[in-house]
């Protein structure tokens, strides 16, 4: 395996306070983890260095074609003072499948997980403390060939870096209002929606642009195809709870295969609550709410855990959910899933991996 | 208007030679230009700079979103010496148009034609002599705030960098063989397909490999909803030429309204032939053909300007256009658009505008 160099920074920089109220994205660790590629050679120059900035020639490709996939994760300080970490592999394994599809060499994951091992080692202090905190890891690859014809580029950068982040609920769990987007489209079967493509991003800005000047927190994609299924939302996955069942969009190959979404199936079965996974569409959404079979919904993802959703938006219709209040199955699930995270709670399926300090 | 501050280079890079043989985006002039954005400020510090790398933050949100839009357009030697663009006006609409779909804020137009003239007089003995040669102009627009919180960037960084390319066709116009996709997707209707967006170049790449893999040079993109009908030829516009009628896919929000399009179908309404903008479905294409209706085929863009189709696959068919070779109307399009673009012949319609130099 790839060894990899550490050059140590002599300056610290004063960790932010009150580490709960951190802003999510805006503060970075003492160091970065970079590595490069370039076809033929394979990866090289594995190293972690000062985070600071880096020179880009106007030409880098990832400038001009957005050839570029991401991760996101996070490392939580347990009860007991150990760093961990929620199901990385399943995270380096899907860099490498978004990576496969944008014609972006795969990373091995074992070389990844070292990568960031190293990288969590050295800047373990930036690990917060206070409760509902964490240390959110990006790890992401861009192409850096400088070059104006649009090919598959020949050169990459591998990079991870980290950022202390403050609880997502302020005030504890509380729910959001969600508006059905029937104008934008957020992918199609046989683009890049099942994947962490940079470009997928873009692409979603202007639909939740229009439902945050709506007033609402969030957009509920639709498919490209028919316009008719639920897919994400905002940049979650989804969940209802229909009559009985949890309820969530299948993977036809433009919604991600989110971890906590696999963790939150994996739980409720564990529950005995019946789990399917289908097409849902928004007609079928509105008719179970007026029929009383829809019980509550929300929003999974790395940043929020859960996200109850109090009330949809479709057209001129609105429905509220759960009374406007988080449902019970939310609750149980957010309590469960940051109760296992902090190792508060146990962990029966070994999500959790330690981090060697 | 922005006032353009100018820091000249003492050192000037040698001019590549032969011209002819130059490869497309690989080598850039002395200068470049550089304009900052910065919510509630707008648009500031408008440069002409030494062409040169920038520096990036790892966290700068074009590498994890890929909030970005581009350009691209040529500035031609004329035969009398003047330097000549290619309705820039057009690119540059097309830039603010992009930029307002991909949420990041407009440009000016006669700011950025502004912009684009003072670095063509600064590098203007770049532009190369050789016949087929020209200065290839590449705009773009990419976020900088540095953040990973999924939002609109508040911040913006405009360039223009020009790139001095050989000829596109070595030995004369020759068609390429074409393979239909019906795997992979490029774009679907209430996407960024008919804008540049970075993203749809990403999301592309794949198609472009596999029609190579298979001994293609270009894909040809069906819609995403029904993939039945024929949108863009790899990233060109693409025309056919059907029981006497040019015919080329209508603008129903995937496909990118070209300049070169628009000035194909200018050209061919002024000779007298019927042009239609309409949905075209494959099937109709090889019944066509069957028939002996569907006469050629091309492509059309910025770098090639006319691409001549000769070979056409569709899962296990295969049909040969125009005998394989050039057809009639590709070449009288190509040599009077190539004729002027470098003057050598009239310009009825007032598309070239000169440098002031």
């Amino acid at each position: 395996m790839l060894s990899i160099n550490k050059k140590i920074t002599a300056v610290r920089k004063p960790k932010p306070t009150p580490e709960a109220a951190l802003l999510f994205g805006k503060v970075f660790t003492d160091h970065m983890f970079t590595a490069e590629y370039e076809e033929g050679k394979g990866w090289y120059e594995a190293s972690i260095l000062p985070y600071g900035p880096i020179e880009m020639d106007p030409a880098t490709m990832v400038f001009h074609y957005a050839q570029a996939a991401f991760e996101g994760l996070k490392c939580y300080r347990a009860v007991d003072g150990r760093l961990l970490l929620f199901r990385p592999d399943k995270n380096f394994q899907r860099l490498s499948d978004s990576s496969e599809r944008l014609c972006i060499p795969r990373l091995d994951v074992d070389f990844a997980l070292e990568a960031l091992t190293e990288l969590l080692k050295t800047d373990q202090d930036w690990v917060p403390n206070t409760e509902g905190t964490s240390l959110y890891i990006r790890p992401f690859v861009i192409a850096t060939e400088n070059s104006l014809g649009v090919h598959i580029s020949q050169k990459y950068k591998f990079m991870i870096i980290l950022s202390p982040v403050g609880s997502y609920y302020k005030s504890g769990l509380a729910p959001v209002k969600i508006s059905i987007e029937d104008e934008y489209v957020r992918a199609v079967r046989g683009g890049t929606g099942h994947t962490k493509a940079a470009a997928n991003y873009a692409i979603s800005l202007k639909g939740q642009e229009k439902a945050e000047a709506l007033g609402y927190a969030q957009v509920l994609w639709l498919d490209g195809v028919e316009r008719k299924y639920v897919e994400e939302v905002g940049s979650m996955n989804v969940f209802f709870k229909i009559g009985g069942v949890l309820t969530t969009p299948d993977l036809t190959g433009s919604i991600l295969p989110g971890v906590t979404r696999d963790a939150v199936m994996t739980l409720a079965r564990s529950w005995g609550i019946p789990v399917r996974e289908r097409r849902i569409s928004v007609e079928e959404l509105f008719a179970a709410h007026e029929n009383g079979h829809l019980e509550e919904a929300f929003g999974t993802g790395t940043a929020c855990v859960i996200c109850p959703i109090g009330c949809l938006s479709w057209a001129d219709r609105e429905i509220t959910l759960s009374g406007g209040q988080t449902g019970e199955l939310s609750k149980k699930l957010y309590d469960e899933l940051t109760g296992i995270q902090y190792a508060r709670r146990p962990d029966p399926f070994g999500w959790m991996k330690e981090v060697p300090v």
